[in-house]
């Protein structure tokens, strides 16, 4: 197969200022309704994405790094809900991210929050930096 | 007429990183409430675009390249919904897209989620690459 | 009084692919909850910005050019439910817009929609084209 | 501890041309369901961020600056609510900002709106200004 983008499409490092996972949700069975943040990545390249991404707080140093792969012509929509190594995101506290690969991807930051009946949506894209 | 954009305005390659259409709507009858994504697609340019879309997934190949046309000094909303050649986009599934135009075109992501009866958005400027 | 800026913050040329003021409200008569779209111009040069705006459609030729100024140092939230000269922005029809200056501006767009009681928000930076 | 970001990443000087802050809440009670206006900071450097804030007015001259530092790696999720000196913003007033770093940062721009009972959310990345 011929994929779409013959040349690199992307950068190799992003950042997204704001992240907050609520603490609560309306359905918290439904998976897909729970309250949660994704940081949606695209790797459009022939290999493999070996992504790493740093969280930052308001008053303690940051943690990781959180390590994921993203196969070649692949997205993968991360929900840092499920981030667990080498520790959880806290609930309920304002975070940010910075997100660093080793082939060009594309990052887009989205929020649904679900903490009352009627859920809302956000997303942007998120800033990237230079693919150094 | 002389159109508003004397010199190419946006960028020939797109990505748009977050994509997902929710499997259901409070009002399947009324299409403009109907849970939806779309790809708004402006063309400024004298002369029609030639749009091909591939769209990525988690756990299988690109799908694509999908074709529209954007005429000269137009503006297309595509719902990914309506996408059915060379297959349809499955429902409650992430996926990412690549968007590639002969002639510079700029392009909006933008979600309509109404699975629920109050309806949410989401809304942002899609990922552009560069315009080789 | 010393401005903010001292070198030209912003470009002279923005475009916003999505476009759609919803036909309805669930309270009209309050303007501040009214659905509408907005472009929001912000100008922090020390002269005024004369901006025109050309509106795109899916069928029909641009309309505009729209005339506004913003005066040095100050911002306005452009509703493009008011634009009457030299003609109004049809309702539940897309569109897309193209904002020229002829000094350096920031511009953001954004719809509130309350077809629905609980209203709906979306908000994303316009794209920036080269500032020629 | 080796932060995530060994170069700069982000720009000095920023601009988010949408601000409002709702004149009410559902629940004013509850600081996080509070309507308001948030501008996230992320300082990935070791060293702090001097930040300065300039709003700018339809019809008034600017205000500012309003000052904040940002620590070495943090984020600050700065709510326009909370500025009080040399002024607050003032309710149900749109308006926009410059925001100056002597470190390079990066911003995103969120509004949570809950002036209904459903809550309404947007969110973009901020526009990024020569890092002059």
């Amino acid at each position: 197969m011929n994929p779409a983008a013959p040349t690199p499409l992307g950068h190799c490092r992003w950042a997204i200022a704001e992240g907050y996972i609520p603490p609560t949700s309306s359905d918290p069975d439904d998976p897909r309704l729970v309250s949660h943040e994704a940081a949606c990545l695209l790797n459009c390249n022939s290999e493999e994405a070996h992504v790493s991404l740093h969280i930052y707080f308001k008053d303690r140093e940051p943690a990781g790094p959180f390590r994921v792969t993203v196969p070649a012509r692949r997205t993968l929509h991360l929900r840092f809900n499920d981030l667990s190594d080498p520790e959880s995101i806290p609930r309920d506290t304002p975070y940010a991210s910075v997100i660093e690969s080793d082939v060009p991807i594309v990052v887009q930051h989205t929020r649904l929050d679900s903490r009352q009946a009627a859920l809302a949506l956000m997303s942007t894209i998120a800033y990237a930096g230079d693919a150094h």
